[in-house]
């Protein structure tokens, strides 16, 4: 085995989860701590799901901003529920040189309670709404222990803000955002969710509730991948953003924030990961094909070049990287695209040039075929489909055969315990009873999908009626 | 006059600087003291910035990556000029939730130590370089005094930062930088700078030498456009970034660093700006044309808007904005566009619809030409493009005449005091003597142009001999 092996999915998947994002390099950790380094190749594949979630937003009219990272402490405390859920995690800024500040700073942990300051006096009357804001930017939540791109100090996200002049209105944009996010996930990243609605307990501090899309990893953990808040008039009453509606009466606006993080990042690895590596899916991939030219003698290095610059011609819409390093065989080569996940890996030496044709080699299932040259520029658009296509279909099949109707604890407490997926259970809607279940079995609600049917039943815990089913797992 | 009316530059062009931005909807001031709310169409402006300046930075073979938003205190301790310079600006936290740090944190005022210490696990031998990073990141110097997009706590930039085996090798990657900015600000920005070297006094704490394109506002102040610092070992040396080169031999690296920032928005403010608020060059403006209808019946509206359609359709590589806002009269829209600069102003109404022509206005110089419908497809993209030359000459032009090549103190510091615009004198290279000037003048050295030929004189203040002249002025 070679030094750069990586552990199996089976013998240690966090162990596996950590190294392939090492090895791979997308990230890694820096001297600071709970922070991470972006690496190159990591940052890319963040910029190609920024430009294509970047496009949703503004098609639906959404405009970007930047507001402060520093937040004045006094204002998180405005809303009440804000600051308990944020209070502990909050980095804070007490001295500027040697001078020490007259009130506290914060490092933003998520920027309602700075932008809706300034919100309120933007908005005057109902002409002055709808109100879409996004703003890409870095977050900072202290966090006691780190797992990369998943549970990082400092993140990387979009949070969308939008301001209405009816409950109706916010409530359809919340609905309206978690939709872009499972469009975003399911044609981009090929990542299949559960999209519905949080319990109670689960919800964003300060929301009246919140959407979320919750995707299955490989080890059975449920990810969350994209949440939308339905803040109602929470924040608006507190912090004071009134608009003069059409009768000229004063009322609080409604609210929505919604956001994407880096995690994402941490989603596509282990939903899409094998033993071998990284499997990306080519729409955010960094490099959607890789050529490998091989050849031992400067004549045949030339014969295989010209075909290469030809290949990377006809290939222009494609982000196409050939790898010329030198000083390693092509199965170091191959061995390290695997591990990086390119989907589509090109080999050509000289016995292939000399028949017109080179060797295309799938990332996702390792078939290889010979296509002849003058295919190329038909195949592999379509190929690369197909493997979008393929990993998408893979994680559902996934997701589905790891979603378990229960109707009893001890099935319940059974498939969480074996970490075997999301389990669908009869719930009571009770916090205290969701505390138990979490206390006993590690496993929290994960949301209740919108599609699901209400159903009458009795509680998998306490047996108390039910009428609707909750899906649970343990999570990341 | 309207309440919305500027002052003009000659009256106070600090409150028409300031005004303007407010009024334009660029920024605005936030509750937290030094920072500012970059507004959606001051944000949509650095967006098309940092577009064309990312492609650029790309072709040049620099990666994007993203390093940690904290620095522990003690890594900017460890190079000497870097703490003296950057100490009294460090916001610093010391605390999370309740829990004291064990080691302070500082918000990064600029990368270079955070980076080079994950650099130094990068590189191990000649193979490994170059390394070419780059980052979008926003970054936190405190500051007393505060100037929307000019001086502010907080902003938005891009730092470079590069490792290479030779000084040559980093010497020219110094230039090669700072000449991309000048390429991207003539371009783009529409921006003649005089690119140079600092004095030592003015350069970047740690580096070598600072390179920097230095502009010149229409009050006749210098405000720097872009700096690339060649650092040669400093950092690398007390940080310990080593290689091993062909020969096995362990050396240090030679490095780069280089950025740009939000205040280039500044610069197009005061650069190009006029009494009736801003000028923006077609090749950033976040709306390049705006397409006024006008119309007072339903029919008019009608027969308008189908013209206007047909205009969005054959413009549909250009940003192109239609404002369709009925409670504003169209003379209240040309005043607002003028303020906020979109390049071209296309007015149509049913008088036009009747003989198929529209009236297209240019922003630069106020000029009205009535054009035929089927002309609009290649008209616009030409003037767009006239405009950009235009905004170019004119503020070369204004450039060039402000530039005062003087041989007497009293010249210079009749010149300085009337902020005529860049003063070229003759100086000992003393930096006693150049602090002299700068306590006397409020002059201070902006840079010695490298296309500006050596000659022999004698210091404009100390009349000791001189090899060279050097460009000063005020500043921003």
């Amino acid at each position: 085995m070679s030094k750069n092996a990586l552990p199996t999915q089976q013998e240690d998947f966090s162990k596996w989860y950590t190294e392939v994002i090492l090895k791979a390099g997308l990230a890694e950790y820096s001297a600071v701590k709970g922070c991470m380094v972006i690496k190159p190749y990591g940052y890319a594949l963040w910029e190609n799901i920024q430009k294509q979630l970047d496009t949703r937003i503004k098609d639906a009219g959404v405009q970007n901003a930047y507001f402060p990272l520093f937040i004045p402490k006094s204002f998180i405390d405005r809303e009440a529920d804000h600051v308990e859920g944020f209070a502990p995690e909050l980095a804070t800024i007490t001295h500027v040189g040697d001078t020490k500040l007259d009130e506290p700073l914060v490092v933003r942990p998520t920027s309602e309670t700075i932008m809706y300051d300034t919100f309120k006096d933007w908005i005057h009357s109902y002409r002055d709404l709808p109100l879409l804001i996004n703003q890409w930017a870095n977050v900072v939540r202290m966090e006691k222990r780190t797992s990369l791109f998943l549970r990082t100090t400092e993140f990387l996200w979009q949070e969308g803000h939008t301001c209405h002049a009816t409950s109706q209105e916010a409530e359809d944009e919340t609905l309206r955002a978690v939709h872009m996010y499972d469009e975003f996930a399911t044609t981009c990243l090929a990542i299949p969710g559960y999209v519905g609605r949080k319990s109670e307990s689960e919800k964003f501090a300060g929301a009246v509730y919140t959407t979320t899309i919750e995707a299955l990893s490989k080890d059975g953990k449920a990810i969350q991948a994209g949440t939308s808040h339905f803040l109602g008039q929470n924040f608006a009453k507190s912090i004071g953003i009134q608009f003069q509606n059409t009768e000229n009466n004063f009322e609080p606006v409604w609210q929505t924030s919604w956001g994407v993080s880096t995690r994402l990042i941490g989603a596509l690895v282990v939903i899409h990961g094998d033993d071998k590596g990284l499997r990306l899916p080519p729409a955010v991939a960094p490099y959607q094909v890789v050529i490998v030219p091989i050849h031992r003698t400067e004549e045949e290095r030339e014969a295989v070049m010209e075909k290469v610059v030809e290949m990377k011609a006809v290939l222009k819409d494609i982000r196409v990287h050939v790898d010329m390093r030198d000083h390693l065989s092509p199965g170091a080569k191959f061995f390290e695209w695997e591990l990086k996940g390119a989907p589509v890996r090109i080999e050509i030496g000289p016995k292939d040039v000399a028949i017109d044709q080179c060797v295309v080699a799938r990332r996702d299932n390792g078939e290889k075929t010979p296509v002849s040259l003058n295919d190329i520029a038909t195949y592999v658009p379509t190929l690369l489909e197909r493997i979008q296509d393929q990993l998408y279909t893979e994680a559902k099949v996934y997701r589905d055969e790891h979603t378990f109707t229960v109707n009893s604890y001890d099935e319940f407490k059974q498939h969480i315990e074996q970490q075997d997926g999301f389990v669908s259970a009869h719930w009571c809607e009770n916090m205290e009873c969701e505390a138990i279940i979490k206390e006993e079995t590690k496993a929290t609600t994960r949301c209740r999908p919108f599609d699901m049917k209400d159903e009458e039943g009795k509680c998998v815990r306490c047996d108390n009626p039910s009428h609707r089913r909750m899906l649970f797992a343990k999570s990341y």
